[in-house]
């Protein structure tokens, strides 16, 4: 009965979907990776109301936790922009941190709190309304066709997620013509940024391996750290490059080191460190292995290097999907967005592989934290820049 | 009634103490420290049987265990030759890896096994041995006086043992004029080295403190660990001495780095590492500090620096003493000594601050390990030098 009820409380008296009351519905679904709790089912039921055809596609994978997605598509003309996004979200840490029920959705003062209220349960219920409102001004069809992609795996190992919804649509003709992320990219302030790309992630760890034995008698052990030591000062030698025109220089950062050696009369047999490269667009996975390994070959010590690489560079070159969307911003904010690289990876670095995307969403100052909210002013402006860039590019 | 019986059986048929049978009783008290078990009571006894006046000497302080000591004298006059050892022994480790009881004294094949065997209760009754052969040797009576200083806390902490016993000599005119330390110096076989000095002994733990952040956004944190690394480079540099007669170089080993970052996305807040320095008879503690902080400053990277030093370096030059227990050696087994600075600490670090300190006893190859033992060819030779050591010397 509740969920009926809260059902016809998401349409506003013009039967426009309420974003506010839309985004507060979500959060009231624990949706915490990899649980749904409802989250999708509820999403399903408003696209469905709006015409969409709903695909629930739910992906396992041996050592990992099954889980659900959605591919919804209303129309099937070109152009085709899809928004992807996710609803799940990261667990609230401790309790006594929050001020409210992380998932109550609780309204006041104009702002929305909760755990998913800007990352981005908050994004997705602007765009679902801002389609709403979109239909209802374009009753007689519009050009193209508008489809979701949301995962919920995008906060936890990203397995059984994107990557394989993405499979699914290649397989069955639904690869968008450009696709937008609604992630948080503003960091203080809405409309400040867009994300036309993003720096790749290449994770190393570096090991020496010597010969264990006493202080006393280093002639009958071999220190792994001294070498360690040197490696690590030829990787910190270089800068990788000075950056691009869109990208700030790649840069890298030890980011430990063990040892784990407590007795102070013992060499240690074995010295390991841990290093992350965030890299742009000049810089592949195996350009930067051969980098790395020219630089530590130099100095002759012998050792072993593990690398992953979780995610390479990747720039949507500025043109008319973001000129759709900073145009969009600037119109109902009176100021341009900046078109940024900066900051961490998001499944955008697997929708480059298909097509042509952007990220644009809140502010992101209070995701991933205690009391995280956002304001109902903030939903509504999101709500209609989502509208004018529907407009932009499929009116 | 079985203490009866085994105490007539240490003597041989000629009166003189049985090294073998000794050893093996001491063996049998399972004192591992601080526990004494009955081993000092054992050698009381002894001694005063010789006619030794003993003092036992029970020491503590605040958190840490109390710990019997004994100091026995024989003759109060000149010169006074010291006898300093310990009858604690280290744990037994995992027994399974021993093939005997370790506190069994087993005798097999010509070789006596249990912990101790060879650090050190072999070396004391050796030296007991001796003492007995060179008095029934030297009825008419001979020069000067002879001592054991013996500790039950040589494997510990080192606070309640020769430290204060010493403190109480020199409190009650005990000071000797010169002290042999039975500890296992020689590496594979019996008489290839006299310790006459030691290294000291130099830790430090080194901290660079940061700031932590998000590896994606560089500008917000502050990476303690390429300062670290340049720190450490630095102290590797140089060389700190190329050695002097008596000693090998001085060496500086990093003996540790830890910084307890498991994620590959986080800049850490804080690095550390360890290092220790053995270092010869041309540093002192405070100039190590010197050496260290002026390569530290000049790498311009502000750092915390903790210092303990636990031992200086000391050197007995050869002499008088060294000469009577080098030839002791050479006229028993045929080839002369090493005279060593090698190695490890031992309590002769703190009875260098009183008299001319050597160390020699028996093959330490054993020690610590499972399966300690001496074999009875040793311990003859060892009583048999040890009292030549007492004839060159006293008579």
């Amino acid at each position: 009965m509740r969920r009926d009820h809260a059902f016809a409380d998401l349409f506003a008296p013009d039967g426009c979907l309420d974003a506010a009351a839309f985004a507060q519905s979500l959060i009231r679904c624990p949706s915490v990776t990899p649980r749904d709790e409802g989250a999708l089912d509820l999403l399903q039921s408003v696209l469905e109301s709006l015409g969409f055809s709903c695909h629930r596609l739910p992906f396992d994978a041996p050592g990992t936790a099954r889980v659900d997605n959605l591919f919804a598509r209303l129309g099937c003309g070109a152009p085709h922009m899809c928004f992807a996004g996710h609803t799940d979200v990261v667990p609230v840490g401790h309790p006594d941190s929050w001020q409210v029920d992380p998932f109550g959705g609780l309204i006041e003062d104009g702002v929305l709190m909760g755990r998913g209220a800007a990352d981005m349960k908050g994004a997705i219920a602007a765009f679902v309304a801002a389609v709403s409102g979109f239909l209802a001004a374009h009753k007689g069809g519009f050009d193209g066709s508008i489809s979701f992609l949301i995962t919920g795996d995008e906060e936890g190992p990203a397995i059984n997620g994107t990557v394989k919804v993405l499979e699914w649509m290649a397989a069955n003709g639904h690869i968008p013509d450009m696709c937008l992320v609604g992630e948080p990219t503003n960091p203080s302030r809405l409309g400040e940024m867009v994300k036309i790309g993003r720096r790749g992630s290449f994770n190393a760890r570096l090991a020496v391996c010597g010969h264990q034995g006493h202080v006393a008698y280093p002639h009958l052990a071999d220190n792994p750290i001294p070498g360690l030591v040197r490696l690590l000062e030829a990787l910190g030698r270089d800068q990788l490059d000075q950056g691009t025109a869109h990208f700030q220089p790649s840069n890298l950062e030890i980011t430990n080191i063990e040892v784990g050696n407590p007795a102070t009369n013992v060499i240690p047999g074995k010295a390991e460190a841990a290093f992350n490269i965030r890299f742009n667009d000049l810089h592949t996975g195996d350009s930067l292995e051969h980098w790395v390994r020219t630089r530590l070959d130099a100095v002759g010590v012998p050792y072993d290097l593990d690398i992953t690489v979780s995610g390479d560079a990747f720039l949507t070159p500025p043109g008319p999907f973001s000129d759709a969307i900073a145009g969009a911003i600037e119109a109902r904010l009176g100021e341009p967005p900046a078109l940024s690289t900066t900051g961490g990876t998001s499944d955008a670095r697997f929708i480059k592989n298909y097509c042509p995307v952007a990220e644009f969403g809140l502010v992101g100052a209070t995701m991933h934290k205690a009391n995280e909210c956002v304001s109902l002013a903030d939903l509504a402006a999101l709500r209609d820049i989502y509208g004018d860039i529907l407009d932009r590019l499929l009116a």
